[in-house]
């Protein structure tokens, strides 16, 4: 795949993939792009224009096949293969994460969750084992571990994130509250609660100023 | 505020916001749109631009002054003020959310949990009690509570919504995996960490192909 992809395209596959996978489990064989469209209410020709980045999928006449436009949305998410992934900060937010059995089927695997704090030491989540941070390293080399899950606090993400650069993990999923600096070949996928909350805080505070 | 802002600047606002707490954390008083954008890693001009949007700021030769900048956007986000919220779904994601003690900053302020575990009956979480679902509308109302949190399976989350869509509820965030369908006087704040994390596993994905 030469041809780069633009990060507010990739951002709509998941959606793609979540519809059709539905419609998978009740028994939808084939769908036009306009009914598609109706369902996930945008329309026919972004989707057509979203899929023609990957090649297209669609036949005239016919719409798309469900089951094989999910398979092959799924391949190009890199779901259908399996990432091994820690969690950092065994928390209620990493144990929640942990407990998320749903994400396996998204090929993400928590093998393990690593805390600082000793009284953690050998609980299991979901039958994981919390383990302690001095393992770190060891651990992700041993079990060639893809993705770390960083449910910490804010105030150790930084240098956590620093000991994560110097080992073999490809990709950070950061729920700490600060940007992390990484070199390119290690990608970083935030999710900042705060923002959210305050993008939500701020369209609720228009709508009471525009009934004012 | 008659004009319309683009939903990608307000997305952006929390950013300014939490590098602007940053800098008044660590004693800064002022700061040019040069040094602000070396710092966040976007353009001098994006941030002009989109501080001009909410009527600008700025003063020439002088830069931001981050105090006032920093209460400013917290004005137009509204977190000058306190919303109260509840949670719906007690399990580990609620209970995170509960937990996390800094959203009071940003007024968020929760109030109850709520859970259809009858197990759950009379638990607190950080001193709020954990209600059942019958109580819903009526602890709504009495309590004048402005934001739900969805955290409860994606099965229950189209029922509940239908639920709050006739009590006097402004906003849902909502972390169910699912769209939901709500009037226009309601905002939906979506947390998809299922599309989040696909995200994530296309661009290692991408990342892993490049290299080979």
């Amino acid at each position: 795949m030469a041809k780069l992809i633009s990060q507010a395209v990739i951002k709509r596959m998941p959606r793609y993939y979540r519809y059709l996978g539905d419609l998978l489990d009740s028994g939808v064989e084939r769908i036009s792009s306009d009914a598609l469209s109706v369902k996930m209410n945008v329309t026919a020709s972004q989707i057509r224009q979203d899929l023609n980045n990957f090649g297209g999928f669609g036949q005239q006449g016919y719409g798309y096949n469900v089951k094989y436009l999910h398979d092959e949305i799924g391949k190009i998410l890199g779901v259908d293969k399996s990432h091994k992934a820690i969690i950092i900060g065994a928390g209620n937010l990493g144990q929640a994460i942990a407990n998320y059995g749903k994400f396996e089927k998204r090929g993400f695997v928590v093998v393990a969750l690593f805390d600082v704090n000793l009284a953690m030491k050998d609980i299991t989540v979901r039958g994981k084992p919390v383990l302690m941070m001095e393992q770190l390293e060891a651990f992700i080399e041993k079990n060639d571990i893809e993705i770390a899950v960083l449910t910490m606090p804010k105030e150790r993400a930084k240098e956590t994130c620093n000991r994560l650069i110097n080992t073999k993990i490809k990709a950070i999923w950061n729920f700490a509250h600060i940007d992390l600096e990484v070199p390119n070949d290690i990608v970083v996928q935030n999710v900042h609660l705060s923002d959210s909350l305050m993008q939500l805080t701020y369209n609720m505070t228009q709508i009471d100023r525009e009934k004012s």
